[in-house]
């Protein structure tokens, strides 16, 4: 299929550094993929042509347009770390302590929950993700065949790790964790959805696992040529326990076990000492930054500007909607151009553009979708438009910096993966939205979230 | 003019502490203020009053019914802090160091403003503001007269203050500042707009000004029997430069001036001292929060925890566009309700209750309007309709949970301010939007703010 948006303004990263913006333009996809993106001047004439963006293509065939005018298209969002399915127990469990949250509230309650309930929550995040913006996303959790299945339906990318540990009645002896032949998830699932679908192997986090499990899981990946999705140093405790445990801090035991020697997903990773930052540096590990569920959960806040500073590749994430509330992609790229320069008291920290960078190519960069994250000829068509009438974005004096400080997820009007129309004026086209609220408004009253119950 | 909303959800601050919460109820509306709420059980029937807000009424003589339906009324929102016409210069100055931000960009660009831009710049802010459910809002800028015209047009309410050393073509000699005669502002607007329009005394600063114009601006609040609007303690650096002008700290320059002896709106209190909480706590001081300017222009982040835990009346307000960028009380609820847990590692810190009374009845309360910022029988009637169906809010577990941690100000669909309504489905009722954006984007370009420019 063929699809031109006209006329639209573009605002998208550089490949290394930098962004670029263009006032009008056409962009032009076939199939999965941007095959023009022509520059036009104020009286829509074709001007030059950005080195950047491709070769002008002016054979016009196409099958469906979009009316650009009065939008700003961006690449997709990347969320690099959530447990979708959680938004099942959104609101249900705030202002409390971390351990009465995780272990009074968040488990018990967790353990009730389905298959068939993941399916829907999913579903939801899903729903709530395209209406933000979001286009891929990296998810940990359980049930994970329900989470692909969802994916796989709504059209939307996403990088999906699963234990191998815990194959539902088909546990694997931990000493055959690093035998590829057990791991059914990624013989299921990865590559599909027309290559939407990417497995990583979860590693929940180094104090749930022992020293043994960590190699077997590291050897899996390498054997799979995939990487790893880990829990790393988001709260303080862990450095103590993992001093207990191992006998060493959470990056060296990583770092002994192999866990680096494949990429990484690093979520949270609050708090990194210089010489974790230095040794991380030197692997192929993305930093998931979670500043919302962070704060929160007042696990503290991550040296995003020290981790940046030794080119670490920084993505951004919402964490699950019980540490959140939200999945929203805007909220956390305001969140975290704001909360760095306030706690360095660094107005140049962390800008427009590394917040934009974040929360696009480099979160597709951690979750292995590479050819997305950037709008130029070639690239995976995976594109935002933005309504740029918003009276919160006026006068529209810079696109970057209404980007990252003013535009609002409700600002989300078109959402496109690899080339198909997910949502086109505020209207989701891939998912049944309100069966989907209905079933999960259904298993909360169920397992006694809903407020009242 | 009465009007019903029927059907309603309900949440709402009590008077003192805590938070109300009606799953169903009809609110009457009878002139400016709210004649009664009746709450009623899931079949529509009339259950038991609720003490805190009101006796039943049952005589329905309605002009004008709001079905209610999927809906959440809450307080309408009060900004406590804003300048409200730097609309215009909203994302043109970004990401810099404070006093290149100041003095470069800020300062050069704001002299080439005229009275006309002001007032279309404060009816952009306004029209802003009501999208997002602020009902009323504190601002101190320039060409004052404009913003009450504004003010007075669009039914909103404000308090505005002013300098009255700067009254154009009559200049006030300071040794008759304190002199009510001369303070045309205040004759002209305190109480207009049928009372929506309080008038306080601007003093932008201690560093600003001299000993002897604070005694003064002090004396004429006295005199009035009104209040102060001041900047207090935003950065660091007006530690030192208040040594050096006064010899003393600026807590004890405006305690010493009088200037704390009328009701004062602090704006900022950022850098606060021990003593400093403690002096402010035996005053009539409101510390008006702005956490996202804070972090953005790197002034560091207020101890609103410690300043909440005497007892001080905090309240919330977004700054100027140009260090925000927006006027979104949703996002500064958010953002308010999660730094101060992670800067203090202490989850428990500003819990979603507080940030809605700030953002409610304290606020209301700071700025002069003691009659709203609560939903009760008597009350003023400004209230906000928030959608309650987005999926961003779905499960709706929670609603105070939902209201500081996922609702965003998309969500607003109907505000209501002393009983008008000024929005209806998103439709401003009182403010030609297209006129006020047209000028604004024209004195954008004029000034140079417009990017490109």
């Amino acid at each position: 299929m063929n699809i031109l948006i006209r006329d639209v303004s573009l605002l998208t990263p550089r490949e290394g550094c930098g962004v670029e913006y263009f006032e009008r333009c056409d962009i032009g996809m076939h199939d999965d993929r941007i095959s023009f993106i022509k520059i036009k001047d104020d009286a829509g004439q074709e001007t030059r042509e950005s080195a950047e963006l491709g070769q002008f293509d002016r054979q016009y065939n196409m099958d469906f347009i979009i009316d650009g005018r009065n939008k700003l298209a961006i690449p997709g969002l990347v969320n690099a770390h959530t447990h979708s399915a959680m938004t099942i127990l959104r609101n249900y469990a705030d202002d409390l302590p971390l351990k009465e949250w995780l272990f009074d509230k968040i488990l018990p309650i967790e353990n009730l929950l389905s298959d068939e309930d993941i399916y829907w929550g999913a579903k939801l995040a899903i729903a709530e993700m395209i209406m933000s913006g979001t286009t891929c996303f990296a998810d940990m959790y359980m049930f994970m065949d329900m989470v692909a299945q969802a994916v796989a339906e709504s059209g939307i990318k996403a990088n999906l790790c699963r234990n191998p540990l815990k194959n539902p009645g088909n546990t694997v002896p931990v000493e055959h964790l690093g035998d590829t032949r057990y791991f059914e998830f990624y013989w299921k699932w990865n590559g599909q959805a027309n290559g939407r679908i990417k497995v990583f192997v979860e590693v929940h986090s180094t104090y749930l696992y022992d020293e043994r499990s960590l190699r077997e899981a590291s050897e899996l990946a390498r054997n799979f040529s995939t990487g790893i999705h880990i829990h790393l140093l988001e709260t303080r405790d862990e450095i103590m326990q993992s001093y207990e445990q191992y006998g060493k801090n959470p990056v060296d035991v990583c770092l002994e076990t192999g866990i680096f020697t494949v990429p990484v997903i690093a979520a949270h990773c609050v708090h990194l000492s210089d010489s974790d930052i230095e040794k991380i540096a030197r692997c192929n590990v993305a930093v998931a930054h979670n500043p919302t569920s962070n704060l929160k959960l007042a696990s503290g806040i991550a040296r995003i500007n020290d981790i940046m500073k030794k080119g670490i590749n920084v993505c951004l994430g919402t964490d699950g909607t019980a540490s959140n509330n939200n999945l929203n992609m805007f909220e956390e790229m305001h969140i975290a151009s704001l909360i760095h320069k306030g706690a360095s008291m660094d107005p140049l920290a962390v800008n427009a553009e590394a917040v934009f960078r974040m929360a696009t190519t480099n979160g597709s960069k951690a979750l292995g979708f590479d050819e997305a994250g950037i709008l130029g000829k070639g690239k995976k068509a995976d594109i935002v438009l933005l309504d740029k009438t918003g009276l919160h974005l006026r006068p529209f004096n810079n696109p970057l910096s209404a980007l990252a400080y003013s535009y609002q997820a409700s600002d989300v009007e078109t959402v496109i993966v690899d080339g198909q129309i997910l949502m086109q004026n505020r209207e989701i086209k891939t998912i049944d939205v309100e069966r989907t609220v209905y079933e999960v408004e259904k298993t909360a009253k169920k397992i006694g979230a809903n407020y009242g119950n």
